[in-house]
């Protein structure tokens, strides 16, 4: 095996930055993250690339090509992680790049195209809300009053920037967005279960899901669990349950492309065993590639409730606060991406990716393919329980190595 | 008006006493404790009656009756409230039979038995998860190991007892078991709608329902909100939903004695808008005025929530960790108080009392009767909107003095 068991080894070394003992959680501008930047620069140094921190916090690598002013291709995926995390998400898509940078090196072989391997500091969004930070910068579309996001503490990016050693100033000057790269190839572990159902390593992704969050509030009345007669309750709590059952029920009903969640839900206050509940609190996420579906899954849902709240005498509110459009891979790197699998031997599978990635943001510049190595353990991620094989990681390296020494971009 | 509109002024009086500023919290053995029942002890004194603080706390006013051997009728309700609540639940009990004293008193009236009016220091089990604290040991049924209870700073209930100047070793004492009183009337707020929906003042309880209240813990898979298909969850959050909603109509499409609800309902942790829940805890509390009814339904429900978490394939874990049997009203103390409510000129409602009482433990040694008071703004309870009126105040204080002077035990 020349990649698999060692980029398994360094995920199990970076799962030891974190913040929270026993478990992974590294979060953005913290020294956890500087102490995995460096490892990570490390490694790239070794396998021939220069590599720094940027003046966001990402780690850059390079490996030249065979002239200064060749095309740059860029790759690489994110290295902070979300509270109790696993190993792969974001970290792998890192070390197969380093693992095929390496390879190139020690084999003494130079592209027509300059490689560069992005580590972002920043995807996740857990410590200050903001997603996606790392990647936005390098698009362009990093906004200043970003830095005026604060975290749990209250202490504003802008400031965690400063004392990590980066350079809000310099902000600007990460985009590429006047001199994009050629492309922009994201592997990543596929944190779901299609891959592992169907007994593939890797899969070619087709487009990023878009996303639409609403924050509901449902308002009824309180009351004393054994006073108030059931015909004449307006429970907040039933109200918000059916509400949750029927995001779930219009979601399954439709294409197997639309997912819709309730993550958050909860009795502001926390309630009580003997208070009927006078508010609930809960969040949907809305997901699909095809932003058409997604829209109009959001106005229908967003009226379905409003039904229930009437038919229940409760206010709804809906707050549809954030929002994010699918990001549609190229074709032509697809069916690139295609025929590096086939070279491997395996059967090509085409599928949508149901979470976001740093991809997204780079393709408002260049055009973007996406690499998923199969998830084990029933397709479970955001979770210590996420696994990913030796045996797929080497595969996956293979075809990423395929991919790119046949590029002429 | 003789009685109606002062009770209403000393319910306002005694919501001074509280804890946090600007809203109604009074919990057992704490300095606004010791305030109220100060002010309440000098309002007993004032109507002619000796009154003290009893070894857990309880002020203990007494009216003597004609001889000294007379035979004991007790009345009385709690001084403790929950958290943010209204100003008469418990407090009216106490006012309205005081101030059938004061009457008494000042037209140098004895009856032929004492008069007891007992401010219960402790009925909600706010501070300390046990509830019914001064009744239970007026009925003999205080077991030591309460004493051990402790409050969320940690403070156990016999220290709290001792800083509060009481006496952990009086409390057996305190038992009426082996002398008790002939009788025992509470008047009480209706804490619902019924009295209100049907234009009455008051009414005649005919039983305080029985309660089971359980832990439910629903443990599915968590996962990615954007990448596992809704075919492929195991989504903790729905089948807590779907559960909740059975309990809802279950209870609904039974009797109208039968009461479900899902008090506290939350995702361990909070949960994250882009992840599918893992895992969700809820409270039920059924409750219902006829035990085997109240006893069918949680077995019914544990199997019906039972299916649910099989045909979603989670893990359903089922506490029931508390059950309060029902307590009857005597037949012949409800036909008195009836015959008093007639002699107003006012219709008779008898209707049983969803929310539990003081009465509920001194019926282990007493007969007992309760005079329930119309609840304005909708029935509301618990709550800082919870009303009544100076007129209702008023013609439930004349019925209790109606019930008292005519009554020969």
């Amino acid at each position: 095996m020349r990649f698999g068991a060692r980029i398994l080894e360094r995920a199990a070394r970076l799962a030891e930055f974190t913040e929270d003992e026993g478990r992974i959680t590294r979060t953005y501008l913290t020294p956890r993250h500087r102490e995995a930047g460096e490892q990570i620069a490390a490694w790239m140094r070794e396998a021939g690339m220069s590599a720094r921190f940027d003046a966001l916090g990402n780690v850059v690598g390079r490996y030249d090509g065979v002239r200064p002013d060749a095309p740059v291709v860029m790759t690489g995926s994110h290295m902070d992680s979300v509270v109790d995390a696993g190993r792969y998400d974001g970290i792998f898509g890192i070390l197969t790049a380093i693992a095929c940078a390496k390879d190139l090196h020690e084999r003494g072989r130079r592209l027509p195209f300059a490689f560069e391997v992005v580590a972002f500091g920043d995807e996740e969004g857990v410590r200050f809300g903001v997603t996606l930070i790392g990647s936005r910068a390098i698009a362009g579309r990093f906004k200043p009053e970003m830095l005026d996001a604060r975290d749990r503490h209250g202490i504003a990016m802008r400031d965690a920037l400063v004392s990590f050693g980066g350079d809000p100033g310099g902000i600007a000057g990460l985009s590429r967005a006047s001199s994009p790269p050629a492309l922009f190839i994201e592997s990543h572990i596929e944190q779901g279960p299609v891959l592992l159902d169907e007994g593939l390593p890797v899969g070619v992704v087709t487009s990023i899901a878009g996303a639409t969050r609403v924050r509901v509030r449902v308002t009824g009345v309180a009351g004393h669990a054994g006073t108030v007669p059931m015909h004449a309750r307006r429970d907040a709590l039933t109200a918000a349950a059916q509400m949750a059952l029927e995001v779930e029920r219009f979601c399954a009903a439709r294409t197997a492309e639309l997912c819709g969640t309730v993550g958050k839900f909860a009795i502001p206050g926390g309630g009580a065993m003997n208070v009927i509940p006078g508010c609930v609190e809960f969040s949907i996420d809305v997901r699909s590639g095809d932003d058409a579906v997604r829209r109009g899954a959001v106005r229908e849902l967003e009226s379905s409730l409003a039904s229930i709240a009437a038919h229940r005498r409760v206010k709804l509110e809906w707050d549809a606060f954030f929002t994010l459009d699918a990001a549609a891979c190229d074709a032509g790197l697809q069916e690139r991406l295609a025929r590096s699998i086939a070279a491997q031997g395996l059967a090509v599978r085409r599928l949508p990716s149901g979470a976001g990635h740093d991809a997204m943001e780079i393709a408002h510049i260049a055009p973007i393919a996406m690499l998923f190595v199969r998830c084990g353990n029933g397709g479970i991620s955001h979770n210590p329980l996420e696994t990913m094989s030796a045996e797929d990681a080497e595969i996956a390296t293979g075809v990423l190595l395929h991919f790119l020494e046949r590029l002429e971009p």
